[in-house]
Order: structure tokens, then sequence, then C-alpha cells
């Protein structure tokens, strides 16, 4: 049974999959078919996934079958699994409990491309909205106490040997650590100052305009002041919002149109590199534990951080948590901003 | 001039390097030299490193020239540096300081060697003195409030296009979050139940065994029970010390030994795996910004994570902290309890 494990000194979880997963056939029949140069994720080969979970299609096109314009599958090798009782228990110091979650593929186009950059920005619109569709449902299960959409582009961001573009959804019961870091700053910045860290920083930056890269209307990309990667590029909802599945019709048109333009400034500066991002919205409201999250809707603020993933991690980041970046964001959006589209 | 800036959601610091740090011609000139085949860090080539801080070496030999047996050169592009004043500042609602820092190389042996795992045990034994020795020393500056010595071997690790062994020393003077949350969470430990979290583990694991991978009269190797990676290693000492560097004569024996001995069963089981381990002590004691650290001999505990490098992280571990590790800790240590040395 897959697990979740809890470091007894920093609390950060690790999830042990199921150790028979690995050897699953259809993994090794995905690796098969792509060594064959068939492309799992395309139009007309449906078969080649689990059962879709959801699909925006045509009118009339029938589920697991051509016609659709994203789809989502499970991950043919989950990490957790939905079905299982939470069993919260302990052996002797240790906690652990089981890797009750989802762990599903978006696949983002029919059509084999690989990097989202490159679709039109209705096409990024439709996977925004299954984002929202695929994070509003899960909610309704209070066991998944977090869900992250994310991205891996390229071979060095960690990307699976399936080319076709796709992000992945983990739903899990716990707070990893990084967020739990993340909702503690912005609580304790909402209590001493009674604002939003990250509406300030909007205003800031809209003030100074050095870390600018591009805005519209309801969204602002920036260079963030703390930058951990060289061209790192955080996007933000102009207006406070605390979780991503509010998005208006409008927002979603207008975060493709973002999305779009920060890649393809990535892609074309930085030579196609290979990137990760990911979504960073509130967890799941519930009073379990004794917790309460009353104040989350004013003290957080749900945005997407975009990491080119061209310098290597070495041993002294990983261990440390602190960081060493090369390029200062001024810098960085400068040369973002210059780039001609 | 090299800055830290904050991140003023989670706190967490980054490096930014003086840009021009980058363009040194005696950086330019260190890779001209490897592609050449000439090793800086071999006996004999001693120009061509900057002076050497501290070094051990044969009674009568000069400094920067042969008959030394571990030597210790500043990095040649420090991503810190000691001479500058602290300069802690605001920009607005952002925080920085100058990144007053050491930056070091510590090269473990005057022979062309390029794993650790293959010095003799006298030879690693002098590693670890000198470890000891540069630990010492800078804590004489209490600006310095945490010092790390990590590895990197392997490309996919981080490692310099240096292959010959050596390992890094950074100091700093601000405390990084992942030790911030080390020092935190064994805190809490123990103010909740008056014992060390480390001791404690260390009893637990000693009494099932199942993740032990060996043991000597001072320490103790475990595959610990949220570890993050595959075959991830943990050494302790098994009786209580915060600071590595009260290390007596004895045991820095019996630590060469077992370090030797891990690494041996790594290179062996996983076949020569690039990997990183890094050193978390205690860090430098002073009551500046009116934190005390009265305790922090009683609940902290140093040891040493080794963390093979095989598997990718990818943008969800990173983004989120939450780890995927197929392998069971019971697993790998009984896999590496089994190789034949």
């Amino acid at each position: 049974m897959p697990t979740l494990r809890r470091d007894p000194v920093t609390g950060r979880w690790v999830i042990n999959p199921d150790g028979k997963q690995n050897q699953l056939p259809s993994l090794i029949q995905m690796e098969e078919l792509i060594q064959k140069g068939i492309c799992p994720f395309c139009e007309g080969n449906e078969k080649y996934t689990p059962p879709e979970i959801f699909a925006k299609r045509v009118p009339g096109a029938e589920k697991d079958s051509p016609g659709w314009q994203v789809r989502v599958v499970p991950n043919i090798s989950p990490a957790l699994k939905v079905e299982l009782e939470l069993g919260r228990r302990a052996e002797r110091m240790y906690d652990l409990m089981n890797a009750v979650g989802a762990h599903e593929v978006i696949i983002e186009t029919p059509r084999h491309i690989a990097n989202l950059a490159d679709l039109e920005v209705l096409q990024i619109k439709k996977v925004i909205e299954t984002y929202k569709q695929r994070i509003s449902d899960l909610k309704n299960d209070l066991r998944l106490r977090s869900i992250f959409i994310f991205k891996n582009y390229g071979k060095r961001a960690g990307s699976s040997p399936i080319r076709h573009t796709h992000s992945q959804l983990i739903a899990v019961s716990v707070t990893p650590k990084n967020l739990k870091e993340e909702l503690k700053g912005a609580k304790e910045y909402y209590d001493y100052k009674e604002r939003c860290v990250f509406c300030d920083m909007i205003k800031q930056e809209l003030s100074t305009k050095k870390r600018i890269i591009s805005s519209n209307f309801d969204f602002l990309a920036i260079a963030p002041f703390a930058s951990r990667f060289t061209h790192e590029v955080w996007i933000l909802p102009r207006k406070h919002n605390a979780d991503f599945e509010n998005l208006s019709n409008d927002e979603c048109q207008n975060l493709a149109i973002l999305l779009k333009e920060v890649l393809l400034r990535l892609k074309i500066l930085l030579k196609d590199p290979p990137y990760n991002y990911i979504l960073h919205s509130a967890p799941n409201r519930t009073k379990r534990r004794g917790r309460s999250w009353n104040t989350l809707s004013q003290d957080y603020h749900w945005h997407i951080e975009i990491m080119p993933r061209y310098t290597r991690i070495d041993g002294f980041e990983w261990g440390t948590g602190l960081y060493i970046n090369a390029t200062t964001p001024e810098e960085a959006a400068a040369s973002l901003r210059s780039v001609k589209l």
C-alpha cells in the first residue's frame, strides 16, 4: 500500500508509492510504444491511456475517442490513490498515513506539440479551464488538503519520455512543507500589516517597474525580487484572489494570453530551455485538526511560478534552501522585456 | 557588490554574486587548463589556484607548494565575500544585505582521485580534521551565522568540471530556510519531550535494526524513515553532540571509517552514482537579533546527509517540498547492508 511518511525533525512528507506499481505491465507497454514512435497522448491513440477522467470535446464526440480538445487521464503509475482510507498512525516515534490522493495527467492538445508556448491562445485557455474544472471537482473531497498543478518541460526539468505537451495534477491529504511555509509567511505579514503580501508586492512592482516583464488588464508577469533561478518568472492576478478556481471567463482568456507570451519570451531568449511551472493556490478549506483557515481568503494570493532549469541544482542549494543566482531579476526582466515577439 | 535578498513571503534567502565575478580572467583560465588536461588541484599545480587558506602538510614543506595532504583555497568564483559590511537594509517592502561570508574549496588529496570513497581511511581522517579546523576558525567571526560543508560528486549532482575529489565550504550571515526548519523542529520536539529528537531516532533505529546500514563504536549509518531520495543515508554520532567541531581524535577516525564504508557501499550497489553530501551542524552561537540559542546544545545533533542523485528532481518535488521515493528505506538499508566489500 502506498504510504506518506513524515520526517520527525522537519515535518517534511515523503510519498512511498506501492513498489509493485513500478512493474505495471502498462508502464512497460508505454515505454515500448514510445520506442515504436507511437504517442499515447495523440488524438486517435486514446486506447493506450487509462480511461479518461474528464475531457473538453466537440459536441457528440464519444468518451475515450477522437474529437477532444483537452483530455485528463489518471497517471499510469500513480504515486497516490483516492480509494484508500487516510489511516493516520504511528510507528513508535514516526508518523505515517496511507497515500490518499489523486495523480492525473492533463493532455493539453490532441496534436503532437511539445511546448505549451506553441499552442494558440484559445487552446491554452481551454487548458486553463481544465485546470479550474479539475481543482473544483477534487476540492469536493475534503480529505484532499492540497492540490498542485505542475509542468515539467524538457528532460532536465524532469519531463517524462512523452514529449506531447501535458501537465500533471497531484492532490494530497497533507499540506507539504513549501506550501505551509508560504501560507505561514503570508499570514504573518497579514497579521502584522492587515494587507496581503502579494498585493503589496504587485503595487511595489507596478511602481518601480524594473522587474516587470509584461502585464495585461488582469495579470502581471514579474521577475521576483528574490529569484532562485536565472530568469524565474511569476504570474500573479492583479486583483486579490486566493483560489485559482475562482477565475472568470475573461480572466482565463487574459491568463492564457500572458502565459503564452511569457513562455514564448523564455523560449526565444533562452533557446527553448527546459522549465517547470507550478500553480500555487490556496488549499482546501476545512476545520479539521483544529486549524482555522478563516483569514486564508484575505492573506493568500494564487500565482504561477515558472522556473527555467538550465542551471543544475547542486548539493548546497538542495541541502540548505539557500540559492545562488548569478542573474539579478532586474537584468532578467530587462532581457525578457526586450525579446521581439 | 554581491547581495543576499530575502523573499518577502517565505523568508528564503538568495545570493546574487557580483555579476563581474563571472567574467574573471582566472575562471576562464581555469576552464582552459582543464581542457588542456591540467588539473589545478593536483600536487605541483598549486600556482593555478588562489593562495591557500589552510593546509595539512609534511613538516618543512612550504605554503602553496608540494608536500601537502589536504589543501584549502578560496573558491575562484566566490558567491560571498568576507571583507564586506553586513549592510542590512530595505528596498521598500523587500529586505536585503551584503553577501558577507566565505566560500572555500577543500582539496581532499594531492593525488588525482575522483571519489572520496577511494581514499585511504587515514586520508579521509585528515579531510575530516580539515573540516573541523575550518569550521572552528570561521566560527570566530560571529557575523557568520551558518557554516555548511558539502560535496557534489558527479555531473548530475552539480559537480564542477574539476574531477579531482574536493568539497566546498560556505559560511553565510543568515540562517537558511532548511537549517532554520530543522532547528525549529528539533527545538519543538525538545520543548515537548525534553529529549533530543535525533537521540530518540538513534535509539529507535538501534532497537528495530531494519533501517541500519552499518555502525561502529561512535557512529551509526541509517536509511532515514522519510528518505527523500532512493538510498539516502544519514550518518549520526551515537553520543549527543550539536557541533561537528567538537569531534575527538578517535571520533574523527571512526567517522572516516564509516564514511568510507558507506560511500563504497553506494559505489558498488549503485555503480558509482552521482551524490551530494552535506554536513548539518549547529549554527554559530550569538545572541544577536534577540534570539537565544541556550538550548541548542541540548536539542540539536549534528549529522551528515548523503543523497545519491540518480533520479531527477522534478517540478513537483521542487515546488512543493513533497517527495516521491519509489524505494522504501527498509529496502534500501537491506540492499546496502548486503553489499560485499
